[in-house]
Formats: C-alpha cells, structure tokens, sequence
C-alpha cells in the first residue's frame, strides 16, 4: 500500500504573491503581483483597455495594450487571476495599477450579468435585487452594507464577552410557542406538532441560572401575517441576559456598552469608510424618559397603551435637538402591553420595568427587568387567564431559584438599516423571508 | 410635565464590592467584600456551619458560627448576597474564605432541588439530566462543559476573522431541502410549504461569490430516524467556504488553523482547568491518508463505499500511534458517496477532492473542493438523474462566475464530546433534540 502523506501546511491557501486590491498600494514598485477576483468592468478606449478588478478587499485597475486586449477574451464578472507588474499611477484607484498583465481565467458567466454591478449604484427596483440577491450583494457598496452587520455582531460579542458573559446557542425547534399561540411557525417533528422559537427568551432566562450573564446570537421567527418595511419572518436577534440586577437600569446600563462595542467596530471597518458612513456616538449618558412623560411630551392622550411610529420620530428628534444623542430611552411602558414574564415597576404596577430603545426615532431594542419569583409567574400567568401548567419546563427554572435579573434583544437587520438610514430591513438582510418571499 | 431624566451610567452593573467567587483569593485581607449566587452547599457540623456559595466563576466559603447559622432559613439553591471579611484561610477552596458575613436571601427555591448539585459530580441518568437540563447545567463540571463550546466558537470565529473571512446569517426557513428531500423537516409558511435547512451549504457557497471567504456558525436542522450517540435532529453547525483554492488541500489547511484556534482558546478557558482536561494540539502536518488507502490500512475490501465507525476507530488509533495526532484527514472518498456539487479529483473522477477529518476516531468535519462550473453542475445533476431546473437559484451563482472553492462544517457538539471524551452528543448539548426529545 501506499505510506500516508504528511502534508505540510506552512503553505498557506494562496499562492505568496496574490496581493488583494486594497493592498496594492503597498505593493514594491515595478514588482510583480497576482491579483484574484471578478472582472468588475471591462473599458476598451481606443488607446488603451482598462481592467477594474474585485476581490473581497475591494477594486483595482489593470491596463491592457490595445494588442493584448484584443486577444483578451474577458467581460464583466469573468474570474481571473491577473499576473503583472504593480506600477504608480497617481490616477489610479489607491495610486496603484497593474500593467504588463497576463491573465488567467478561472472561470466564465454563463451570459452577461443581469444587473449592472460596475455601475456607483444599483438601479434595479428592491424586488429585482431580492430576486438576484447572490449577485446583487457582489455590488461593493451592497456588499459593504453586510459588512458593517458583520462588524456589528462582532462588536456585540467582544464586548459582553469582556463583560463576563457566556454564548448559548439554544434550540429554535420547541415545543410550544414562545409567548403566545399567535405568529409561530409550525412544523412536523416526527409525527407529533413543534413549533419554530420566537425567541430565545425563555432559554436564556433558564441559563442565566446556570451562567449568570449569557448571549445569543441567532435567527429567531415571526410569522407576522403584516407586510411593512421593518418586519421579517426571519432575523438575527442579538440577544443578551444577566441576573444580579438592580432593576432595569443596570441591564439599560449593559445595553449602553454594547450598543457602543457594535457602533465601535462598525467605525473601524473598511465598510463604513467605503460608505463614507458617519457612524454615531452612543452617548455615555443615554437620554432616558418615562413612557408618561414621553406620551405629553409628544401630545398623546395619557392612555394611550403604546408608541405608535410618528410617536417614536418626535422622541428621537426630541433627544437629538435637546440632547445631540442619536439614541433615546423610554422606560416604565405599561404592564398591560408587555409579556406576563416583565417586572412592574415597584413603586406603581401600572407600570413597567421595562424599556425600549430608540435609534433615530425607531424602535432598536426592547428590554427590561423579568420577574424572578416562581410565585410572582404563576400570579401574573393566572392574572392573564394563563394556565401556570402551559409553562410547566419554564416555570421549573425560577421554582429552583433564581436572582433578579433582565436583558434585551436587538434586531440585527434594524441595526444596520437605521445605521444607514435604509428605508427597508429588506436591503440589509443577506437572503429576507416575509410573506411573500421564501426564496433565493 | 417632569424633565427628561439623564441617568449616570458610569456605575457598572454590581455595586462596587461584588467580588466573584475566583476573585476572592485577591481581596485584600480584613476588607468586607460582597458574593452573589446561590447556595451550593449548606454543611451544618456541630461548632460551624460552612456555606458555599456558586457563581459564574466558581465557589466560595463562607463560615457562619452556630447562633448566625440557627437564624439563617437558607438552604442548597437559594439564591443569596452574602457581606463578610475576606479571611485567610490555607484549607478553604481558594485560600481565603468569608467571615463574620451578613446574608441576604434574593429568592428562595419552592422546594428542595430534585438533583443533587453539590456532589462532586452529577449522579442522574442521561434522560433524567436531560429532562432537567436547566437544573443539570447548574453543577460546576456540567457548566464547564458547554464553556468549552463557548470557547471554541470563540476560537472559530476569531482565527476565521484574523484570516479574511466575513460572518454571515442564512435564512433557515428554506423553499427546497438543501441536498436531498430526505430528512427534512416541514412546516407551514403562509399556506405554503417549505423545509428547514439543513446546512447553510448552498448560501454560503453562493457567497463566496460576494465575500470570497465566508462562515456561519447557527443551527442546522436534521430530521434523522435514527437514534444514534452520535446524531441530533438539531445541532450547531460551524461552517466555513473560500474562494481561489487550489483544490481540497487549502481548504484542509485553513481548517487546521481554524481547529488549532478553536483548541487554543479552550485550552486557555477557566472550565479545561476546572475539568481537567488535557487538552491536545493539532500537528502543523496532519496526517493524510487517501480513502484507497485507508481501506487498505483496516483492511477492508477495496470496494466499500464509505468508512465504518469501527474503521474511524483504527484510522484514529494509526495516527495516534504512528505520528502522536489526534487528527487525521481522509481524503479522496468516492464520488458515489458525496453530494453531487463535490470536485472530482482531476486525475481519477472515481475519487473527489473531498475529505473528512477524524478527531480521536471519529468524522468530526466534512469538507473537500466543490464544483465552480455552470455546465460542470449541470452535467452532474443530471448524471444523477436529477432536473438542474429544481436547483435554479443555487445554479445561478455559478452562471453568474465563481472561482475555485470549498469549505468544511464541523459539528460544535461533536467536538465537544470527542474533546472530552463524552459518549453521547447529548450530554454537551443545551438543549439536544431528537426524534423522542423535543422538551424542555
């Protein structure tokens, strides 16, 4: 037989010489380069052809003689790996090109692409780019929009990571729904009904009995039969649980720090500079009113359950004229419009010790202080018509001890689009699911 | 009205004098300190009575005389602040324990807990711990377990991020089951059909297309029949996929750098030391052995399509033996056996450019080289007598120009259990989930 092969790895995935585009200006002058990637625009001018080529880093220019463009056989979004000799051009993108090109291709489009990616923005209609979404996201400006997500759940995790926090990843086939019967999925699980996780909610209650402070990050599902441009059938909840509290403040406090993490690693991306993003300041002293005080303020009727929309703009034009602070807190909403599991506020159970957070006038975050008392559940869950029984694997975490504790979840699609002040969670979502779209 | 009010965050989450249980052996001696957590273990000798107290970092001793312990109504689980003096003391856990301490009771348990959670280790049977999964992580050495899953998320995205790779989110609420209509689940999705994903496979392929080098890490859905130690209908996937490879062998190479990550941040994790464990390394040369030739090595018929798991076993024992790995990939295995989108091995299309990767004798990863060519997924799609019409929006990346690439997926679960030599996947899940399981 054969002896088995060591191989050796100290070769690393690439051959040494691929620079990427956005080192290129590093690169030795008149020294010869490799770069990988897409064809991202092909310009034949009478005197000269320009390659623009894309990899992951971004672009970079490749001149052709007009006889070696002739024989060249290569369009927009054809693969190549271009060998050629890195020369300063102080016109050129990063002050660099690649003249004296061989170019090898490693693969060819079936026919040419259906959306004009070399163009500075897309043109196509939402439902177009949603249709194409695997091409639509090669664009660099798309592109980037994920990229400042990608930095965000990473912000999110280094920074509770510092904080003493564990990941869980818990399961999103359960048993039963979440917090209502209402908008769940349902599935067939070897014979018998399940249902898909509204939330983590309940799993990371239960583990801050094991952990104190957890994280996750993961899809979470809604079947929301409503149809609007800020809800998804599928997101990327960030959620986040810490026992050991005070009250609400302490984990409004946490949520501070975290939002600051994610806004911090956006800041120091790539993406953001492409964008030319001016990426916010999480003031170190957030904006916090009571829900009361929020309705007079924006002249709503003092029984007013809840925020409606125009509501949630006049807060943070509010806190953004009197406080310079892109982010504004409402605490203390009403007990009878949050789940059984949220804490009143001690001194008035009308109210809540519970928040939500508002990012440029919208939604971003709800959170608060959870009840931690078995006896206080089987209250509230008996207050609301609820079978304590319903709750049975729940309920058995707080009736074996549980400190005061709370959290928050942060939508990831939500994030993104108010950083980038996009009209439509639609377009920050990698592959959206909604009421019409299971597909790409 | 009442103003807006600016609340102060500068005052992290505890009060100042929380200290964690690990942190106690650093308390100045004499100075009043306070714990929070619950109570492990109550021990009531006749001239002392000893608490210990369990938080998020370990335990603690805390030493009551007997007039404070006869007043003091706690007992295993109940959840406590306890105010003392950080005492030297050479015998207790840490080297210093609390004195002359103060306790105040956060929440009581409703009745005395049905595990016994102060024994050294866990003594219930797998499905009692798994019906009381929330209880069963609490005891130290079961938290420790899933910390090391922590850890190596953490080692797993963090090499991937140092080597160029983008995180992304795929949708998990699919139109099609991903590489077979077998072992599937289904579900309801507005009046239509539609399956749970069982890789993020064809996602992450089509964004390599955008990113080049891309990973997830989230759960992927499995409806096995079978009961196995080894299988769950839900797990975590940590999945990876990069562009311009040269074939199966780079890929193989950024999963050992991606394994070496994963094994240096568990082996630096708090909860290695407190189980103990001997973590191992992965050679910067993994042995590699053809699937033709690994038969041959078990002795095996030269015509098995697949290996056994007995033959993982041998396999994993030769590596041990002849090159001191715990590791050892298998490359090459027949064609017939992988998904239709694998690379053949270009100089003999029996075989693929594909591997798997045998942690201590059994798969742990499966990865290789895929196909990058329309026509090549085409041809194969139809010499398995499947319509590429069925797989048009997958197709349509590679229609649209890929380059060279593959990827792997390693099952966090399974690395656990091997890492700590567990005999069932269920004991290093949260929450396993399986064709009896379902709860809690």
């Amino acid at each position: 037989m054969c002896g088995p092969e060591v191989i050796s790895l100290i070769v690393p995935v690439s051959v040494p010489e691929r620079v990427l585009a956005a080192d290129l200006a590093s690169a030795v002058p008149s020294s010869r380069v490799r770069l990988s990637g897409w064809v991202h625009r092909r310009r034949d001018l009478s005197a000269v052809t320009f390659l623009i080529v894309r990899d992951r880093s971004g672009l970079a220019q490749v001149v052709l003689e007009p006889d070696a463009a002739r024989q060249l056989d290569v369009a927009e979004e054809w693969v190549v790996d271009v060998t050629g000799t890195a020369t300063p051009n102080p016109v050129a993108p990063g002050g660099v090109e690649l003249t004296d090109p061989g170019v090898t291709v490693l693969s060819a489009p079936t026919e040419s692409p259906t959306l004009e990616l070399w163009r500075p923005t897309l043109k196509a209609s939402l439902p177009v780019l949603l249709d194409q979404a695997p091409l639509a996201w090669r664009h660099p400006r798309q592109r980037a929009l994920w990229q400042l997500s990608a930095a965000a759940l990473r912000g999110f995790r280094s920074t509770l990571d510092g904080l003493g926090f564990t990941e869980i990843q818990t399961p999103k086939i359960v048993a039963n729904a979440t917090e209502s019967g209402a908008n769940v999925f349902q599935l067939g699980y070897f014979g018998q009904p399940a249902y898909l996780a509204q939330s983590p909610q309940f799993y990371k209650q239960q583990l801050v009995g094991v952990f104190e402070r957890v994280y996750e990050t993961g899809p979470v599902f809604r079947a929301e039969p409503s149809d609007t441009v800020r809800h998804l059938a599928e997101y990327v909840s960030l959620d986040a649980e810490l026992g050991f509290i005070r009250d609400h403040r302490d984990v409004l406090a946490v949520l501070r720090e975290t939002i600051a993490g994610m806004l911090d690693a956006v800041r120091g991306s790539r993406a953001a500079e492409l964008l030319g993003l001016d990426v916010p300041t999480i003031p170190e002293e957030v904006p916090t009113i009571h829900f009361a005080d929020a309705l007079r303020l924006v002249g709503a009727p003092a029984d007013e359950p809840d925020l409606a929309p125009e509501h949630e703009r006049t807060l943070g034009a509010w806190a953004l004229r009197e406080h310079g602070s892109d982010f504004v807190a409402v605490e203390g909403y009403p007990m009878r419009k949050r789940p059984f599991y949220t804490h009143p506020q001690p001194d008035d159970p009308r109210w809540s010790n519970s928040f939500d957070l508002l990012f440029r006038g919208m939604e971003l975050v709800t959170g608060g202080q959870r009840l931690h008392r078995y006896a206080d559940y089987v209250d509230a869950l008996r207050a609301r018509g609820e079978s304590p029984d319903a709750y049975a694997t729940y309920l058995q975490a707080f009736a074996d001890g549980m400190p005061p504790h709370g959290g928050f979840a942060i939508g990831l699609e939500r994030f993104t689009a108010r950083l980038t002040e996009t009209d439509n969670v639609r377009r920050v979502a990698l592959y959206p699911r909604d009421l019409h779209r299971v597909t790409p």
